[in-house]
């Protein structure tokens, strides 16, 4: 019997008789020819039957099998560079291992709900194929920039005890005899224990927004890695973001150029993401905006309309540090050389992609810290333990989280994150 | 100004002066010597102060330095074989930078809750810090093992739409106007649809059970890898639990042999994890527990002390298959040579750690898996699209999970998996 392999390896057994299995993708005939296109995951193989070649039930079942059959195909590996993949099967024999017809996607086009809805079909077009493996790829990257760095692994838990910034953004659920838990929105308080632990952490899991933002940047259920580092400051910080992003695209055009061409990203844009990224104050960056004309009021957030016009002056990520502390979380180390700022820094992705970094130095001293909490109204209890980091052999330390989906969206191109995660979670969805 | 530098990085300044930022894990002093133990994340460094090499100000602050206070010493580096880490430092100055007093962790003996109260600072022990480092490589383990052989990572929703196997053991949460969300338990059906999308799919991330279980090996959150692939069956699905057990085993021995070395772990037990691993049939587990002179009903479930006797007659993971189908999920494929049993595998570790890992090959037949759903009473209209993966291009495909925590417990050689995770959460605990 001939050997079975996968369409990945098919490089190896040029002018061998093989074996693949796999479905059906896609088909197409002209007189004495019929050509199968067999998708298994690992790539996709012009199978092609040449009547003269293949009994009359072998030719009669290649115009019968539907799209997405699943099927055995058998025949001789040749290399034909027009082909997908530069191999081609000179097709002998098929076999059915599952005869489907009337798959609900076809190649024609059709609506995004109805696509969110067959999700679990979906992800075998050859797009959402794409995306799963940069998805993958820029999530090892992520683990091997810190491995390799000397960072450990300090996973965060996702049921939390308390509401600790108001419970209007929280998925809560009752957690036995404890009262209500919630699903964390971030790791980095447990990951500031971990670096005071480890000196270089990271986290890496969900975390969770119950915001009723129905845009295409939000997703209710999104993974982040969260990287704290013990006696870092905000420079060093934005030295490792610049690294890190370098570090995830250079990977991705190394190693996806072919996903990258299915999904016709251009790549011009990714190429130069390469250190140093621009470095802007908050100060700078409405001063960008002021002679853009827009009605900017200094002292506010920037918005997501805010960020694409800064982001649009420059071809790479930019990063603006130093915002008004007002508008930035509780946690983070006022500038000494004007109080009024918080030592934060945001990412902005180039081609309107947003903020896919937020990070900053944190506040070190245990009485700043407690006035804070008070001024942030929270309930000071919640923080005693977080609060013993700073009793307890404090130090300057300073980390980020990443939002992976909204990197997958620009790395990829894509208009809306829904696409960036095998099964979305939204206001508005949470099946399949 | 002396270079700053990592523990880690000592061997490569020996003979030269430098500087290392830390805390004070333990100091003891013996006539004109002071010795201050660092440990900075990345090791430890004992520092000798001789009172002839210091000024009097220095060698008086060695004095009063209390645990976990942050320091930054300085000093030459020594080869030291009889020193943690074989280096010690020739010190001559210290500075502190935040001064602490009675932290609450002592070198004496505390009682658990105590310390899971604490677990914030509990995790700068060494035996904490070196069990981390061992997750962290048995993470990497598994990633690298999944990544290396063509699979691609697939990460499972954790909210999910259905109760899909009873209400009793979940946890829900309110999801907008969609009603009610439940955390999941496994991500296997999404990765089933994975499977026959990419071929060869992993899914790792968080899984919940909100079980009464208040037993050494149970935790409400934990982390849970599950491989699928398609075209796999039962044999195949053993080889690749084999294989993938020595690998994450043999990764940790290779790399972190001090780790083991710091929990006293008698690796003698680790070494012969080894393929290959013996695999017996549930009808030979049985007879085990008979000739045991256990009172075992055959057609139960193994239980976690029938489990421990079995795993005791083998030096290694042992791998039982083929288990009454009335006690295994309604997903299982029957054996076609026997009905009445599931083609189900659970793996038990040894030295009584139970089943680490649980799989089997899938019902692939959409009539037999309606059959299924009927007879468990499970709601047919929330396993549509599950459905979906045997009506369009169906196939034998297999998987199995393993379970990151109680794999971390058994090589580690724990007690208890509370300490196998950074922030364990338990049914009478979720802080902090």
């Amino acid at each position: 019997m001939s050997k079975k392999i996968s369409i990945k390896d098919l490089k190896d057994y040029v002018g061998q008789e093989i074996q693949v299995s796999g479905w059906l993708y896609n088909k197409r005939s002209s007189g004495k020819l019929r050509f199968l296109i067999l998708r298994d995951g690992s790539g996709y193989l012009q199978c092609v039957y040449f009547k003269g070649n293949v009994t009359p039930e072998v030719f009669e079942l290649t115009d019968k099998i539907g799209q997405e059959s699943s099927i055995t195909v058998t025949g001789k590996v040749k290399e034909e560079p027009r082909s997908p993949g530069g191999y081609e099967l000179d097709a002998t024999e098929v076999t059915i291992i599952h005869e489907t017809h009337d798959y609900p996607i076809t190649p024609k086009e059709h609506g995004v709900e109805f696509l969110m809805d067959n999700r679990h079909l979906w992800l075998r077009s050859s797009r959402q194929v794409a995306i799963m493996k940069i998805r993958h790829r820029i999530v090892k990257a992520i683990r091997d920039f810190f491995d390799d760095r000397g960072f450990t692994l300090m996973d965060a838990p996702i049921l939390t005890p308390a509401a600790c910034e108001g419970t209007s953004t929280l998925f809560e659920t009752e957690y036995f005899d404890l009262g209500k838990a919630y699903l964390t929105q971030s790791g980095q308080l447990y990951a500031e224990a971990g670096a005071l632990a480890l000196g270089k952490v990271y986290t890496f899991g969900p975390t969770f927004r119950a915001e009723k933002s129905k845009t295409r940047r939000h997703l209710t259920e999104f993974w982040m890695v969260e990287p704290e580092v013990a006696f870092s400051d905000l420079n060093d910080n934005m030295d490792l973001a610049e690294e890190f992003l370098e570090y995830i695209v250079q990977s991705v055009l190394k190693d996806r150029a072919e996903e990258l061409k299915v999904l016709e990203r251009d790549i011009t844009k990714l190429q130069c993401v390469v250190r140093p990224l621009p470095r802007i104050s908050y100060d700078e960056a409405v001063e960008i905006l002021h002679k853009e004309g827009l009605p900017f009021e200094y002292g506010n957030d920037l918005g997501a309309a805010d960020e694409t016009v800064i982001s649009s002056k420059f071809d790479k990520p930019v990063m603006v540090h130093r915002y008004p502390s007002e508008v930035k979380a509780f946690y983070m180390k006022r500038d000494p050389e004007n109080p009024k700022l918080a030592l934060a820094v945001d990412v902005l992705a180039p081609e309107g992609y947003g903020e896919i970094i937020g990070g900053s130095q944190r506040e070190e001293s245990l009485e700043t810290l407690q006035e804070r909490i008070k001024e942030h109204d929270l309930p000071m209890e919640a923080f005693e333990w977080y609060l013993d980091l700073r009793r307890f052999g404090s130090v300057p330390h300073s980390g980020f989280g990443l939002g992976l989906e909204r990197t997958v969206a620009w790395i990829c191109g894509l208009e809306h994150v829904r696409e960036t995660i095998p099964f979305a979670r939204m206001i508005y969805r949470n099946t399949p």
